[in-house]
């Protein structure tokens, strides 16, 4: 069996901390973190660096073994779980967990696939220097999952998704070759980028290795202010304003009131942030670097102040310290969960459409999954300023046992439909994985057509990440 | 004959404008702007928008007859020449040169591929905005041209190059279908960027069409100053201590003595900038915004003065109004022409390496090439903030008629070698085209194979741009 002969080989070559075999400790790997996807694997490689990384791959080339990459095993749609068939072995990358040449005045580092987000936000922070990425999985997400997936999080809106960030990858192609894109280069066009063709290709092109990330420094301060509104046009119209007055808003967070609610009612230590109830919510973050004068409380004061004059803000909060940041943002933190307890089993989209068409969006997707499923309830959150909510359409009345498993299809179908009509992305930021790929095949068969025709090339095998994406 | 029969198609369905046929009409677009390649082709297919290009493609597919799509037809690397043997047809951009949807909030136009730079400069100018990348050719060179090679140029050093200032791509496929990445969504994470795939890819996987660029509001004022220094290090240093005062530095190109003394020598009107002689001269523009209360006169002599006084700058003058600072860029821009008449036949590298390793490289590479081809001179100038430099080497005493098609090759593959030594690029940002396609397989074998695997998937019969890049 080729399996076991590519698993003899790597212990041979690379000893036997590359390899693991027990069940026991493979099985917390087979399926993802939500427990929605089961895998079988016969083995998790486990590769020390790139170069062993490749040898690997040549070997499972060899051999015609298909490797699932996998880093924090956090991925949202299944990206990382391997076949149910056991045709595929795991290569993980958490051995690969180095953070080298921190350079505060290139403002770069080189982290290795396997580096945890968290741990990599501490290495910077000790140089005064900031990775303004993060989201609510930082403390087992890795960076090479990261890039993967082109992952994007709370802080988008100023400093773009994981694409905008990397300055060089080095991975391992499927034919277990390496591409080395880790120069200092600024410019090179010796053809199309192969490390842009990497990002978001939820390894199924190649493995990355190490990445060159772009750095900033970091803030001397950040305020939060939770906004009462009255409905998410007026969230955009306080979003244009702020804009217009500082380029230092890096979180722009909506809810509806009854998310809020939820997560008053079901999560420990969560009080209502205003005095009176307002239909939607905003949470906004403003930072500021060392050496400026006005504090980010003082900004965010200042610019909200002739909002709630004119009564475009019906109330306003500002965070007077960091605890109340924090408490501000766990709210927004809890809500997946709070929805959870409080209105039980839902659908979830992560979308995208225009900015400037999310509220026309959310009114008529809301009353069209409501007219269609007469008893659900559908409502979105998540971060309006890149256009980008996680649409969730709730059992309500409808549901009962079995409901997601019954209508959770058509649901989402009716969703995507809604969103392909806008001009949006059936996938903002989680990927595509095992449970868009349907969907992604039925509304966008010439694309999936073109992915296929490069995974061919680079890939005739398919020996990466099968039954992901395409 | 399949190409008659495509020609055929393409008139029926699209018109006499989209087809020229009389060899007079054909005759200037089958040779590279400086005469170095020459082509042949029977016909030049001209669509009127996306669609029809989508149309001619298809009918191209059918027939499989192969497709040069051209622009300005400014390449340096003879990446829009046809085939010698006439095998492929021009597909040219020309009539689609629509700017649209010019949008001063979002800082966004759409461009058709066949728009020539300096028609967007003046479009968006209209709107209060500009588009921050320039070059020489912009006279000429057209968007879609821009996007296919990742145009530098000279303001690089603050925008990026031309994948930093795109937003968006429509493109026609190799099998005649559109690719549309013209949406307004900030994320989208349905696999990898095609995009971004296109960008750099010479036209080899695809026409672009349409473009959504990103803007910036036009600058109120610009400043020039030019530098006497004592070395490309000194200069290093220079562009580090500005970049420590402020963000507003957009051009930083370095120059040797004899370039200069050549342009005063050979080019009308151009006078000696600064009073005595330097070995090394620093061109550095700098722009403020509106509402800024420091001219960028006084930010550059606030900047620059304390290097005077300690010596790393030489001597400094600041242009004192938009003629002056016309009148230094008019030097930097006439070193190629100065250089042709002073110095005669020349082997050209556009080249870069890390930024910091510069000076040193410089350094070797003449030693070196003045070593082993005695009687040359070697010399680099250009844009040293990007780390790119067009490093020549002139016959000097060594030249001679035919010394050019004696050594050149010679000549160029050695400067190459040194190139990759020191970590950099043999094509920074002229693309590899027909000229350096050879040196690109002969050094770097393996990314060779990895974008001959991508062509042969997205292109497996061949038709787009043959004969360039692999």
């Amino acid at each position: 069996m080729s399996q076991a002969e590519l698993i003899a080989e790597v212990l041979r070559d690379h000893g036997p901390q590359s390899v693991v075999t027990d069940p026991r400790d493979i099985e917390p790997w087979l399926s993802d973190w939500r427990g929605r996807w089961h895998g079988a694997a016969s083995a998790i490689l486990q590769p020390a660096n790139t170069a062993e990384a490749a040898s690997i791959v040549a070997k499972a080339a060899a051999h015609r073994v298909a490797l699932v990459a996998q880093g924090g095993n956090t991925s949202m749609v299944g990206g990382a779980t391997p076949p149910a068939d056991g045709s595929a072995l795991i290569l993980s990358l958490r051995r690969m967990n180095r953070i080298d040449a921190i350079d505060p005045v290139a403002l770069r580092c080189t982290a290795e696939a396997g580096v945890i987000l968290e741990s990599l936000h501490a290495a910077v922070a000790e140089h005064g220097l900031r990775f303004p990425l993060t989201l609510g999985a930082k403390g087992s997400a890795t960076i090479g999952g990261l890039v993967s997936t082109n992952a994007g999080g709370t802080q988008v809106l100023r400093f773009g998704t994981m694409r905008a960030l990397v300055d060089g990858i080095a991975a391992v192609l499927p034919d277990g070759s390496i591409h080395d894109g880790l120069s200092k280069l600024k410019k090179d066009n010796r053809g199309p980028s192969i490390d842009q063709l990497l990002i978001g290709a939820e390894g199924t092109l190649g493995i990355i290795t190490q990445v060159r990330l772009k750095l900033v420094p970091a803030v001397a301060a950040r305020a939060v202010a939770w906004l009462g509104l009255s409905s998410p046009q007026a969230a955009i119209d306080v979003l244009r304003a702020l804009e217009a007055g500082t380029d230092r808003i890096e979180g722009f967070e909506l809810l509806p009131r009854e998310s809020l609610d939820a997560a008053i009612a079901q999560i420990n230590g969560v009080r209502p942030p205003l005095a009176t109830p307002h239909p939607w919510h905003v949470l906004v973050e403003a930072t500021v670097d060392r050496g400026t004068d006005e504090t980010p409380e003082s900004l965010l004061g200042r610019l909200l102040a002739p909002m709630v004059d004119r009564g475009l803000v019906g109330d306003a909060a500002i965070s007077a310290n960091e605890a109340q940041a924090q408490a501000f943002w766990r709210i927004r933190d809890s809500l997946s969960e709070a929805e959870r307890k409080a209105f039980g089993a839902a659908t979830q989209h992560d979308i995208s459409v225009p900015v400037e068409a999310m509220p026309a969006f959310l009114e008529q997707a809301t009353r069209t999954l409501e007219q269609a499923f007469p008893g659900v309830q559908a409502s979105g959150f998540g971060h309006l300023g890149d256009g980008n909510i996680h649409f969730h359409v709730r059992a309500g009345s409808r549901g009962g046992p079995g409901w997601l498993e019954r209508e959770g299809e058509a649901v989402s179908r009716l969703v995507h439909d809604l969103v392909v009509e806008a001009g949006g992305s059936i996938s903002a930021e989680h990927g595509i994985g095992q449970m868009k790929r349907g969907e992604l095949a039925r509304l966008h068969p010439g694309r999936v057509r073109t992915l296929r025709a490069l995974k061919a090339g680079l890939d005739p095998e398919g020996i990466m990440n099968p039954g992901k994406l395409i």
